[in-house]
């Protein structure tokens, strides 16, 4: 994306989630930050008005239109080692990691730099002793949210893999490029 | 760290925090991610019995003692960017991320991949709306949290620059390694 294009992701089904992840197009070790973000905006749930921060505190993103107002920007993306710790199989399954990972490869960007991403309509709530429970997304058909680039970035984006997140209800997830 | 050590970290005055982040040894890529132990545990607050997962999903440290039971994992070291991010001051002040960064540069680990810090006794509150309330820390002079090394570990742990953490009171931490 350029700075000052839009990026609108939606949720064409309902009750799907898409893990976002990005980094800066002139140097690629700086990349997006849950922790600067949650600190510098005193929130865990980004939503419209809210700055996503990098890792050197620069604003990436804008959140500039959001119908559902829950997404979640604590977890990590789904990966094989995260179905393997969770399920204790050691079968193969999808998982956003290694969409990403795949996509990102040819822009010289490694896996291991992909920390928590932001999770698209993925509702986590927390209970009063910090126990974490993923809920279905409270995104309806056609529901989305739009980013503004506020710098030109290598943005990856993918529908997710993972049947916790969406209600066991796998779906393809849209998106569009606002010039 | 070497694997079988354990890291006690002792508040020798009460109410302080103290930044840890930790990589392998043996591949300085695999680092500790908040993201991947917040999902695994399936809590935001991490105690007695957790284990600390890398990006790779490696187990590197286990908390095996912890007389206080709260500890922040969300947030990334306080930095002079987030005192101007937060203030809006420009002057310079001392901060965790420069004193992780600069001791972890003689081992070839950038601050750039320095995530969201284990903040030992660092007391955050969520809202039920998702609101961030950093709180004085729970623990008393002589309270202590204990972390087993998994794999052959490099370690870095500050005391805590922000007086917003510590109510106000810039202290020094205690710790020791346990063969």
């Amino acid at each position: 994306m350029k700075r000052g294009q839009q990026l609108e992701v939606i949720d064409l089904e309902g009750e799907q989630v898409a893990d976002l992840y990005c980094v800066a197009l002139d140097d690629r070790a700086e990349r997006l930050s849950s922790g600067r973000t949650i600190d510098y905006n005193d929130t865990i749930y980004q939503t419209k008005g809210h700055l996503l921060y990098s890792n050197r505190s620069r604003p990436l993103l804008e959140i500039v239109h959001d119908t559902v107002g829950r997404h979640d920007f604590l977890l990590t993306p789904c990966s094989l080692e995260m179905f393997h710790v969770v399920t204790g199989s050691k079968q193969h399954h999808p998982s956003c990691y290694d969409n990403l990972t795949n996509s990102f490869r040819e822009f010289g960007f490694a896996g291991d730099d992909i920390g928590s991403t932001f999770n698209i309509f993925m509702n986590v709530e927390i209970g009063p002793e910090g126990k974490l429970t993923i809920k279905a997304p409270r995104s309806k058909p056609g529901d989305s949210i739009t980013f503004l680039a506020k710098e030109d970035l290598i943005v990856g984006l993918t529908a997710c893999s993972d049947e916790q997140t969406n209600n066991g209800t796998l779906k393809p997830i849209g998106y569009r490029i606002i010039e």
